[in-house]
């Protein structure tokens, strides 16, 4: 639990109960049940691995835009393109937890034969948590990276028309034993989500996150930060890779690209690799270790705690199963029981 | 020319006269005329670009270490493991600008017949201007991405034990004309080439720059800087890409990695990507082309230019090649003029 959880006071709720809930939700939503149980793993760990911001408090929004029609309760999955090496997968406007589940497990099929594969989907949604994917092709032995494309929120450097999204990042390293490595990382110093929720919380945001509003003046008011100019990492570094992202996962797809990506046509790239193709996995997992071992042995700096890439979200997601609970902002779990209440199913219940 | 090379007298030189000058030093320092050509060719391309950090300035070093047996100037190239998707490449010390040649070549082969290859190397050396390579892959018309392991000069986030390289990144794109879209960064906010010419010439760093000395405080001072906390873009995510790209340039082939990268023991990784593999080319460069003229024609900020991904360095070439010469610090051209006097070959000659 964080502090600011403790200060606005969180609320908890048992691991089975979410999982009713959001089965149920989703199945009220016209997702078959496998779908919803899908559905609800993926966003469970994010929550678990204290991604929250990409958890169940999208549940609501998720389920509306099902019940809206904006996105495809029953998709058609179609391999539109495939080789010995890639597969591309139309998704029909599935939501994307249900597409890169699938795209993973493609591509992870095909590099089981040949050592290297690249997937990509089109027509699809936000994959949500975006670890989750590439953590699959870790766990089944391959290094792995992930992408995707999403609404456009960045301007290219020295612009201020917005028309890149701030498109993640995800590398994955499987280990000898223990959760993989993962790095998770979107393009923007601070996720936007925690200014979405700064705004829902009436707080202002730090100025060290390097919001600037509309006319380029740094700001702290979460609304003024949104409607503005959103900082990347690196300036040119982190809009460069956005554009990268953009034709990794939009363009070379053939899906939408740039400012006309938005819902039920986004894209993902994901990338497996067997250390087998250069050499013994043997020798690679040892090295991997010994790699971990150093960054573990390094001197903190006064104050700091060193961890791994993915390390404190693991232990994180340990602690909540131990619990068997996860804690949530007391906004989250009034829309999660106002929509419960909409769909005529029992709300969440507080442990 | 920067307004700072016209603040301490830059100096003129021919390309002709640098490639003269460039082939006769690695002539006497024991390469093959054609490996010599090589190499000043990819150095040139660095210096005709404006990454001037990664260019001739560097050729004197380079040379010192092949004549004092630190590269190996007649390397054994070695094949090590092959599939149709991949190959490993041994390096034998060679460097590192003739093996990523020829990783490039190697990689570009596999990808010609499979539309996807990944290629790796070891026993390398510092790869000069990383962009050059995956450009050769953008000119035969695939995506491409690349990335080298260096020496540690990066701690993981909270530490300050150096143990990470500041390995760049690479991404580059195909276009229907012109040249491809090229991002090569490295991952610190600003290159330490820039704080060591900035210590060469006696001149403080901005402190935006960010960088930290040994206990950790702000410094203008380039020597305590780069003695220092050398700051990642994006703090873990900058951090958290060094691990990756290390897994990838330095555990995937099973050369050194972490803190035991050095002078013979680098590694790259390069990946190719045919558009092929997904779709028609002809949709993709379309799609490549109306991205491009979104980003063009993005409204700039106050007094800013907007610019693709490797556009600027790539109008400098063309400027330059115009020209028939680069412009260089006295420095650098002082550097040359006394490394050609040991090696009893005529210096550079201004124009």
């Amino acid at each position: 639990m964080t502090a600011r959880d403790e200060a606005v006071g969180a609320v908890e709720i048992g691991l089975d109960d979410l999982r009713r809930l959001g089965r149920s939700a989703y199945e009220k939503a016209g997702l078959s049940s496998g779908d919803a149980e899908t559905v609800v793993e993926v966003q469970l760990a994010a929550d678990l691995r204290g991604v929250d911001t990409h958890g169940f408090q999208r549940l609501p929004w998720y389920v509306g835009h099902l019940l809206a029609g904006r996105n495809n309760p029953s998709p058609q999955w179609r391999v539109v393109r495939e080789s010995p090496v890639s597969v591309l997968l139309d998704a029909d406007n599935a939501l994307g937890q249900l597409a890169c589940v699938r795209l993973a497990e493609l591509t992870i099929a095909k590099a089981t034969g040949s050592g290297l594969a690249l997937g990509a989907s089109r027509n699809s949604n936000d994959w949500g948590c975006g670890a989750y994917y590439p953590l699959m092709a870790a766990e089944a032995g391959f290094v792995a990276f992930a992408t995707t494309t999403s609404v456009p929120t960045l301007a290219p450097f020295g612009g201020r028309t917005r028309m890149l999204g701030n498109n993640p990042m995800v590398f994955a390293v499987p280990r000898r034993s223990g959760p993989p490595l993962v790095l998770d990382m979107a393009l923007t110093p601070v996720a936007l989500g925690k200014v979405m929720r700064a705004q829902a919380e009436h707080q202002p945001i730090p100025e060290e996150w390097g919001f600037r509003d509309d006319q380029g003046r740094p700001t702290t008011d979460p609304a003024a930060a949104l409607a503005g100019i959103i900082p990347a990492i690196g300036a040119y570094k982190g809009t460069g890779l956005s554009l990268m992202m953009n034709v990794l996962a939009g363009i070379l797809p053939g899906g939408r690209h740039s400012s006309e990506v938005g819902v039920g046509h986004r894209g993902q790239l994901m990338l497996a690799v067997s250390p087998d193709l250069f050499g013994e996995r043997d020798r690679f997992l040892g090295q991997v270790e010994s790699m971990a071992a150093g960054v573990k042995g390094a001197e903190p700096l006064p104050g700091a705690v060193v961890s791994l890439p993915g390390e404190p979200e693991s232990l994180r997601a340990d602690q909540a199963r131990e619990r068997g609970s996860i804690r949530y902002p007391p906004s989250v779990v009034a829309e999660l029981a106002s929509m419960a209440a909409s769909l005529g199913i029992p709300g969440p219940d507080r442990v």
